[in-house]
């Protein structure tokens, strides 16, 4: 038990206090959790593109000064009144996407969206309204329910995923976004079909993670297609047998191209673009007519909307999303952690770069390297 | 057999010399089946809102002059070279969506749009590349694969959905598009469960089917959303349990009237509005979160595009489409005719008008009017 327990906890944080300007390592206080809340001891966290995006600004429902960070592994350092699905010492992802089992959410099997906390959650604050961080005797904003760039976080029972303790969870923590996103999207959304053929827009963390996940549902062709074709060798390693850089094909659409070289389109797209409208367009258009079906996953800046001819769907194709890859979190991250401990599920090789908390604002640059895929920072260490 | 088997037969047909002129009944010589053809002797047709948009000129792949008409009821005057699946005498419903039952699209599971005669059937040719009609030595064309307007006409055998002799034809017309189109989009394409709260944008002859067919499936809430608030009796009669008029609510966008007094919106909704790329819209962005599913089945003018924010897709509204109802329709038109004469489904509260050949073009003012279901024409008697 926490010596803490009951008390605030003084650590270490990467606190942003306004948009556009690098992190800053700052002393902070975390209160403890209130009932149904869980204080977490954050080991590694991931950096992904919607911190960075929230970040510069352009995210226009961001609020400053905030924690960001929602990839994390943590372990649970004291839990508030009432919780009884995790203990002290029990070891977390927590999830943005939160899961309370009761909502009408949460009971439909065709969705993985619980939205108990949502309105809180997007306000950067705790379900009463509170925030449990401060610093210099101002309050600090949550972000995502998750804020795991500190060494401690509080967060909600039902937004933990209790995982095996067996796997390291500098290796774990990238279970809170990236990994089940891309894998959930084609295995939970879009329930590939074997020997489907795939296409896949960005080699992102994302598009690395449907890669593999289509990998996984045994597709035929998984054609890799990102302007930058210093992807491709990364996209082939997870799985990847086609690649396809559009700027090779000069002012012809991409969709085009890929109809035409795919005896008329793919089976299955994926747009993990990181929020570019022209390329979700063309990855529906890149469809199959009949039966293709695509599939958004990246988040648009505020006021970008998605175009196309209404015939492309009268003619059978289907658009559709997948936040977190339709994964109920609290239930179905397990499979993912079993997955990686029995070698089914290549977590490793997501991690070209790591940094001590201090260092979190070269993570952030890292990021912008071509051959970047996640890095990883340390915290608390155990 | 006929007495005209392979010979020219003259009969009377409402020929389209050009766009947004009257039809003008002439007569015409239909020259006899080639291989794999089949002609038919039309007893009655409707007219649909896709002959009248063609007609105007606004369709871009319009072609004059041309014989109109895609819901026919037929018998088999006489068969080409081959044909095996009908013979003289049968009776058919011709097929705008044929069935060959051999290419990737029949043999797919989801998708009806079997595209063999594809190519021809858009330019207005039998697949030979030639038309079977003329008048006063010029080539009509034949329009959809079936055009109906004619006493006699030729059609693909893939085109022929053999129909129960003992059911009428002069309502069996009605099978070869309005009905199968809104039912089959409800039970085919979208696929809904029992329980689910229905929308449907417009309560034509589509409208009118999709509600038909949506109370067979045991929609707990079916609700009818027009302008004209005279169509709501008719909704009424087919199973339609709600009725907004957008009208009613001002400026109020009429997707937010539906999230407000649907605890957050319907579970599927369905375009029917004739190509209105707004309602198109509408209809996605009322659906309900996490699961709401709509389905677009009308044919806007060319260079209409509909939009949205991705996010109405990223958190779990599904956008697709469905053309003929995802009817396979050789296969699967029988069935319909199954259920008519089992009293499971009403066709003859659609025909709202009748006229004879001869009148065609009140049939076409009738559809102006609010109470205006389906005109059926009468051509040859049997």
């Amino acid at each position: 038990m926490s010596s803490f327990e009951g008390k605030p906890i003084k650590c270490k944080a990467a606190v942003a206090w306004e948009a556009g300007k690098p992190l800053s390592i700052e002393e902070i206080e975390v209160a403890p959790p209130k009932a149904g809340e869980v204080r977490l001891k954050v080991l590694a966290t991931g950096i992904c593109h919607t911190d960075a995006f929230t970040l510069s600004g352009k995210d226009a429902e961001g609020k400053f000064p905030v924690i960001f960070g929602h990839e994390g592994g943590c372990v649970v350092e004291s839990v508030g009144e009432g919780v009884t699905s995790v203990k002290p010492g029990d070891h977390v992802v927590p999830l943005y996407t939160p899961e309370c089992g009761k909502c009408k959410f949460c009971k439909s099997n065709k969705t993985n969206l619980c939205s108990v906390i949502r309105e809180t959650q997007g306000q950067g604050l705790m379900p009463d309204g509170t925030t449990r961080f401060s610093c210099k005797g101002q309050q600090i904003y949550h972000y995502m329910g998750t804020s795991t760039f500190s060494e401690y976080t509080v967060v909600c029972e039902i937004s933990c995923a209790k995982v095996d303790k067996s796997a390291p969870l500098d290796r774990l923590c990238l279970l809170g976004c990236g990994i089940p996103t891309g894998w959930g999207a084609v295995n939970y959304s879009a329930k590939i079909e074997e020997g489907s053929i795939v296409a896949v827009f960005g080699c992102g963390a994302i598009g690395l993670s449907v890669i593999q996940g289509a990998k996984a549902a045994n597709a035929s062709r998984i054609i890799a297609i990102d302007i930058n074709p210093d992807k491709f060798e990364i996209a082939k390693r997870f799985g990847a047998t086609d690649f396809v850089n559009p700027l090779d094909f000069g002012d012809k659409p991409i969709q085009q191209v890929i109809v035409e070289n795919y005896d008329g389109g793919v089976d299955y797209s994926f747009e993990c673009s990181g929020g570019n409208v022209e390329v979700m367009r063309a990855a529906l258009e890149c469809c199959h007519k009949g039966w293709g079906k695509s599939v958004i996953i990246s988040v648009a800046a505020s006021g970008q909307e998605i175009k196309t001819r209404p015939f492309m769907l009268v003619t059978g194709r289907v658009w559709m999303g997948s936040a977190f890859g339709g994964v109920k979190g609290r239930s179905q991250l397990p499979d993912f952690v079993k997955m990686y401990i029995e070698g089914k599920l290549n977590i490793d090789d997501y991690v070209t770069h790591e940094f001590d908390l201090a260092d979190i604002n070269k993570g952030f640059e890292a990021m912008n390297s071509p051959i970047c895929i996640r890095p990883v920072i340390y915290l608390a260490h155990e």
